[in-house]
């Protein structure tokens, strides 16, 4: 997609898997190598050529003005002079971007730059061959730089490098048989083939593309090194690096684990021979994926949305494995870095069943294993714990620490705002992805999960009200885990309009859609009548609770019952399990009064103006200034699906709001705070928007 | 020693072997745990008390002002309170502090600090059984809270803590059978023994001190993290704390090794279980050892430069060990982090000696081995390359990454002033230190490098001059590795008059001992009278140049024929090879001219302000304002033990220059640019103060 305005944004540049970034896109030294960060490295990224002899012109991803790192070393000596007369940022009016989620292109003269990332899409890794693993979850990226010399009749010079980006190590000079370039330590390497480039490594970019006596290309104190390519006059040059990324040995506590790329790799020399001898046909096969993009059936805008969130998705994917040799997947939360956090991985659900189906069923089983727990309810106000039942953490742990079985990282007791138990959503969310996940096909592994379908019903039934004579479908007792605080749901940042869980209307309409869920696995998988008809019963009562709660306005509150004015979109967002489970058709027969209710509520709402900002973006609540992305995506496919609802105007907020100026520093943002990423930032959660098709 | 004034400046506090430190001293979040870091970590230190009832007084390690890190999940609520009410860094005119080389005693009001750390006291690795090394090398910490709570009603709490040091991953919580803390991923960790305090993980740390609900105590998303004890009322409570430090792998590319602590050790958790279950007998010892010091015939302000500059170099080491079981020393050269710098292993030697001798056979063995080469001359301006001979890199490598054999990091082709080869410097070094080492009685391994002392004097020789009858005792060629370069001393940074090594007196008189020992080994281990005539032949005749070079004011020029003006202190520094290897009385023989010409040097730029701040500290170079303390220490050395020259005044001067306010940030520096640390900070070198005695 050629980026339309403003390419000046970050993205992350992955590889499947391993948890690893090349972060690039903002000006300055504001993006750079990551492993397993919270945010960019703020590293500078040098690439650029030889514009005329010896002058050059570069991309402006890093500042100008860093120190000469050399005055650590001479502090009394006047310095080495730090000119720039010879080096300087590329116009950007002059540099044009195109990106999809798998290739980013930048050309700017003679001279073009790509990088190649991993997709993810792939097989079950628990099936692969140990080849099939090499190629997906290489840890590494292609990039090729390509300089067009015909015009010239004096050789030219490309380059591409960084700065240090670890505490622990320098750089080390890679000179392997095949292989030429540097590395931080052990954990990155910058590798072109042998021959095809030198190395300059030094205390500025400018000493390292002058380094005049071969000899002194070894120098190792300088934190900036680039590969350096030369293209003859008269001819195209093309240069392929490879960047390999490598964490060995344990990486995970409480589960303790390594990444499988290092149960299929010698190391990361193997990862660069491997990469540069794949490029070609990779960048190939990049290169007209990214041409035919163009056809997809959607806004320029959309088609940006997608891929960007994509991107970051990609770089928050950890493929682990444990000491048993079996599989540990995680999505890591952006930067917050909790692991597998469960009211994202519903999310990510779409995105997951159309490219890693085997993602959604490894995390609900461990889910299940491991973080799961039993637990009573406690009416408002009441001391008294009730029978409750089943549910699952908020997530399982956070940066590379797995939690404690049955306990998450996040949720504390006595609370009734952010960092309060999510009992409710998690349970919603488990039924949620487990009924999606059924339609892959995947009955086998349905049906050994019966009696946690069973218990999840009960426990629903439970939160509804213990007693089914009181029962209304809504949420009215919240986790005894709480010790008297209350639950909250995934918006734990808002207001109580979304933040609170009991009585909340769009947990009521997701729970709806859990129970219509588990009255289908319960008629078509399992047979079981009786709870079909149970699910079903607490499916039609919060239909009924919920149509009753229309305001004369045509909107339904927030939260029911207890005074709570503000409205909110994403009371639509839990019909997108109807939606793409094949229920619609019962759903319009069945609830057809919940269906007007919910799109008079949604069309009202959008339209007065009380869940829009001025500026034409979505807001999720009236009551907050506090907007997310992902969900927005994923109710404007509802809206869209449904109702034929249409709102360009919004994508291109929406897209300033992940891309421009400041925000555009964190790659893909979800909280959006009145126009600014404040939260939720370089994040995975974008990908709701693979629903648009 | 108790610390006289002002008790604020970080110190190391180190394992022996770990390149690893909690650094503490200097008020603000400006110390903290390090692995291999060129400077402090820059977190926060929570050390404190509840002085009354949930009102708690801590010292002022750090900063007050932090932003409590829940606003980035709660990004629109109104915050939680960020009040300091019940908590706030101690007096500090009230804080006492004393401490040596391996105990720092921190003492306010009711509550005590202690914080034990490793001697580099040491028998040869090479012989040590698994229990040995185990004892030597254990990567850790013990500290003691001491709470005297008998005149209190109630029950006081102390705490001792940190936040996140390190970007890849979160704090865990340590939760093992025996043991309760906290740890950063698999890298370090913090704990007590199980049952005797608890753990407190938030977002600050009032928050940490009060988390009223156990199950919250789980809680993993905080950066901050302390570990509570509680002191019944009527009682004196002690609560010991282990700190470990963990890095597995590979840690070194170029050679490949790990640390020897992961060979004798399960993981981190055994290291903790065996700190704390030595910790008492250890504390013990280490009491009686401060108490004593006391006695040590030096000032006290002598023994605090002296256990200071050993806390940086305990603080700098490296025991690794390759693939083949092999072992490998690595000194890290403090802020630059450069791997078995020579000129400064030179310096090193003497603390070496006293305390591991073996480091300095490993470490000459492996510049033997590796990190030698052989290249000619070149006369200045010519472009003629004359037979030369062997020498020796200026360093191994740089941050864990060991440089190509034959060539350093540092060394760059082409220049006259810093990074360009010490070619005659690093083989002076060699013969030096091959001729102290011989002291240690280990004349086997002298013996097996005849072939290579052989070499140094003929590479000494024609450094001189390669034709014989042109020689006069002192270098005038440079290496043909300069390129047409000029070589230049240790002293790298400073300007010509110690920076050029070609007739450089500094170097003169160095050379000068070098041949000494030559003579010295060559007639009392090798019985080769021809190679001891050869080495005399040369000492002679350096000893007759320098003392022709003497002007009426009876000071010596720092260059000599070229026309340099400038006076320097360290043209006395090469005096202390023969001092320490019984060479005096042939010195005062046989070259009675020479010693009074250094002394009446010495005196005269000592007395008459050439060498001499205003302040009174000592100014290595009369043309320079940087001066750096190892080599200060090393001249008043030779200067008090020769002369009698003692300055108590300059001693207070240096003291200031390695401690007080903004230098004292770096633990030990050694370059002092008037006044201020300016370079080679957070440095080993200055142990060569043990030479005081």
């Amino acid at each position: 997609m050629p980026v339309p305005s403003d390419p000046w944004f970050n993205a992350h540049h992955s590889p499947f898997g391993a948890f690893a970034s090349l972060t690039l896109g903002t000006p300055g030294s504001r993006g750079g190598l990551g492993l397993g960060l919270t945010k960019p490295a703020d590293c500078p990224i040098y690439v650029g050529y030889e514009v005329e002899p010896n002058r050059f012109e570069a991309l402006p991803f890093f500042d100008m003005d860093m120190r000469d790192e050399s005055e650590r070393y001479s502090s009394e000596q006047p310095g080495h002079e730090r000119t720039h007369a010879r080096l300087k940022h590329a116009d950007r009016a002059s540099i044009a971007r195109e990106l999809d989620s798998v290739l980013d292109v930048w050309t700017y003269g003679d001279f073009r730059f790509e990088i190649l990332s991993a997709s993810a899409q792939s097989q079950d890794p628990a099936l692969m061959s140990r080849s099939a693993k090499r190629e997906t979850f290489r840890p590494s990226l292609s990039l090729r730089l390509t300089l067009n010399n015909r015009e010239s009749a004096a050789p030219r010079r490309v380059f591409f490098g960084t700065s240090h980006h670890d505490p622990y190590s320098n750089f080390r000079r890679i000179d392997e048989p095949g292989l030429v370039g540097f590395g931080q330590g052990t954990i990155t390497g910058i590798a072109a083939r042998e021959g095809t480039m030198t190395v300059g490594m030094s205390f500025g970019l400018e000493r390292c593309l002058d380094i005049p006596i071969p000899e002194n290309q070894h120098f190792l104190l300088g934190p900036h090194a680039v590969l350096i390519g030369e293209v003859p006059a008269g001819e195209v040059g093309e240069f392929d690096i490879a960047i390999g990324f490598w964490q060995a040995g344990q990486i995970t506590t409480g589960i303790p684990a390594s990444y499988l790329y290092t149960t299929v790799f010698e190391g990361i020399d193997d990862v660069l021979h491997e990469a540069l001898s794949s490029a070609d046909k990779r960048l190939d096969a990049a290169r007209t994926t990214l041409a035919q993009r163009a056809e997809a059936p959607l806004s320029e805008t959309q088609k940006l949305l997608q891929d960007h969130a994509i991107r970051s998705y990609v770089g928050a994917s950890q493929m682990l494995v444990r000491p048993d040799h079996s599989l540990l997947w995680v999505m890591n939360e952006g930067e917050y870095r909790m692991m597998n956090t469960f009211d994202l991985a519903v999310d990510h659900l779409w995105f997951e069943m159309e490219n890693l189906p085997w993602a959604v069923r490894d995390t609900l089983q461990l889910f299940a294993d491991r973080y799961s727990y039993e637990d009573g309810v406690r009416a408002p106000g009441s001391d008294e714990i009730l029978p409750g039942g089943i549910s699952f953490t908020h997530d399982m742990g956070v940066g590379n620490q797995f939690s404690r079985p049955g306990y998450s990282s996040y949720e504390l007791a006595g609370l009734d705002d952010c960092f309060s138990y999510m009992t409710m959503e998690q349970l919603v969310n488990w039924v949620c992805c487990a009924g999606v996940y059924a339609q892959s096909g995947d009955l086998a592994w349905i049906r050994s999960h019966k009696s946690t379908l069973d218990k999840c019903l009960t426990s629903l039934e439970n939160r509804d009200h213990p007693d089914p004579a009181q029962r209304n479908g809504i949420m009215g007792f919240d986790a005894a885990r709480c010790q008297g605080g209350a639950e909250i749901t995934t918006y734990d940042s808002l207001d109580v309009s979304l933040g609170q869980s009991r009585n909340n209307v769009y947990l009521g309409v997701k729970s709806w859609a859990a129970y219509l869920l588990l009255e289908k696995l319960n008629t078509e998988v399992f047979g079981d009548d009786a709870s079909a008809e149970r699910a079903k019963t607490q499916a039609d009562r919060a239909a009924a609770t919920i149509v009753a709660s229309v305001r004369p306005d045509g909107t339904i509150p927030a939260v029911l019952f207890e005074g709570v004015e503000s409205v909110i979109i994403p009371l639509i967002e839990g019909l997108v399990f109807p939606m793409q489970t094949g229920l619609m058709p019962l759903v319009e027969a069945r609830y057809p009064d919940l269906l007007a209710a919910l799109k008079r509520h949604f069309d009202t709402v959008i339209h007065d103006g009380r869940c829009k900002f001025p500026s034409g973006g979505w807001k999720l609540s009236s009551t907050s200034i506090n907007s997310w992305c992902s969900k927005i995506f994923l109710c404007q496919h509802v809206a869209a699906k449904l109702w034929g609802h249409q709102d360009p105007q919004a994508d291109e907020i929406h897209w300033q709001w992940v891309s421009a100026g400041e925000n555009g520093y964190w790659a893909f943002s979800d909280q959006i705070l009145d126009g600014v990423a404040g939260g939720s930032r370089y994040y995975p959660r974008g990908v709701t928007n693979v629903l648009w098709g």
